[in-house]
């Protein structure tokens, strides 16, 4: 089993209390979501653009066009930040100062490099496509040979890692308690809709991982 | 009635009929949300953090503590990278390759300004609260002299910035139609839960504002 490192970089300082390495408890918070937020830098200035990812094992992949400039100046080896944040709930304090949110991020540091050979290319895209719906690989149409040259697949170590959890009520004042202001949790999640069919998919039946379609995941 | 500034840093490149510009489109998506990820650099290495917002009318406004290395960092008056984003529902297509999601994010590029007039301070305190939770200000116990100074509030002008929008159902190839596959959308949407208050707050009214929170904002 592999573990993080924790750097002076991704050590968390601000409430260190809330810092988390554990890999599995960073796997789980990535395994809940399937969009990132990649961080980098072009002509010096940041850019922070929301993408999909997969992850398997101790690897997160991206992918995109490759006509795409993020994934442009990503393949050149460029350092990236990437980071996932679930928000649970809204911490009602008394005050405003104490306010704050439930929540659950995990940001790696790294440099991003190209996946290049053909089979680990086709298996990062079927994790990626398989993280978002699980065991849709095998209902696809196969991939054409253009599709997977236009796609750019890049592969990002899970390494320079470290999550921020905050969760339970708020932590006021102790003067504070004693006003008569309500506070607690407002909690928040996502939830999933019945799925909609295009018009070619009218009638058609539902396969069950999307009717039954969940953001839960097993982690491993 | 302002306008955003369409730059060559802002223009969305790939999937041009993706973008809009229109600021009253991009201030209906911030407002809808209350995390973005803010983007910066430090020792060469882009970070991407969440933290909370508040918007007032064309400016966005971020807090923190003074002791963050973000805020100390962003307080220098360095390039930012603002991106807040909705996932409105995954995008299921009879190929991997024509898969995608249906989202709305905004990316706003510039300089955060640290608020120093006390004032203004205490005026974008008060909309990041109540961007969170309307009205609430007026609720809480009223903010301390200390509180207020150990916040760091920077200001960021909502002006070279463009949203990205991806709506309806999949772009499979025609062929694609004929075979037997499902194609169509599972939608995805924040709920919220009902309020749970902390043990100081038990057999207390919940404020409305509380008991009847929802994400559905106007936008002014």
């Amino acid at each position: 089993m592999s573990s993080t490192i924790k750097t002076a970089r991704t050590k968390v300082k601000r409430l260190p209390e809330r810092g988390v390495y554990d890999p599995q408890v960073l796997y789980r918070i990535l395994d809940e979501g399937f969009v990132c937020h990649v961080g980098f830098i072009m002509d010096s200035q940041p850019f922070v653009i929301p993408t999909g990812y997969g992850r398997v094992g101790e690897t997160l992949y991206l992918h995109g066009s490759t006509a795409s400039r993020m994934f442009k100046s990503l393949a050149r080896g460029v350092p990236v930040c990437v980071t996932v944040t679930h928000v649970d709930g809204i911490v009602v304090a008394r005050s405003a100062f104490n306010s704050s949110m439930n929540y659950r991020s995990v940001v790696i540091l790294g440099t991003a490099t190209p996946v290049i050979d053909p089979d680990e290319k086709l298996a990062a895209l079927r994790a990626i496509a398989e993280h978002i719906i699980p065991h849709r690989w095998a209902d696809f149409r196969p991939p054409k040979a253009k599709e997977i040259k236009g796609t750019s697949v890049l592969s990002l170590p899970i390494r320079e890692a470290s999550a921020k959890v905050r969760t339970g009520p708020p932590h006021d004042d102790k003067a504070d308690y004693a006003l008569p202001i309500w506070g607690g949790v407002i909690p928040l999640r996502t939830t999933v809709d019945p799925p909609i069919p295009d018009s070619e998919a009218a009638g058609m039946a539902v396969p069950p991982n999307i009717a039954h379609y969940s953001r839960a995941r097993k982690s491993s």
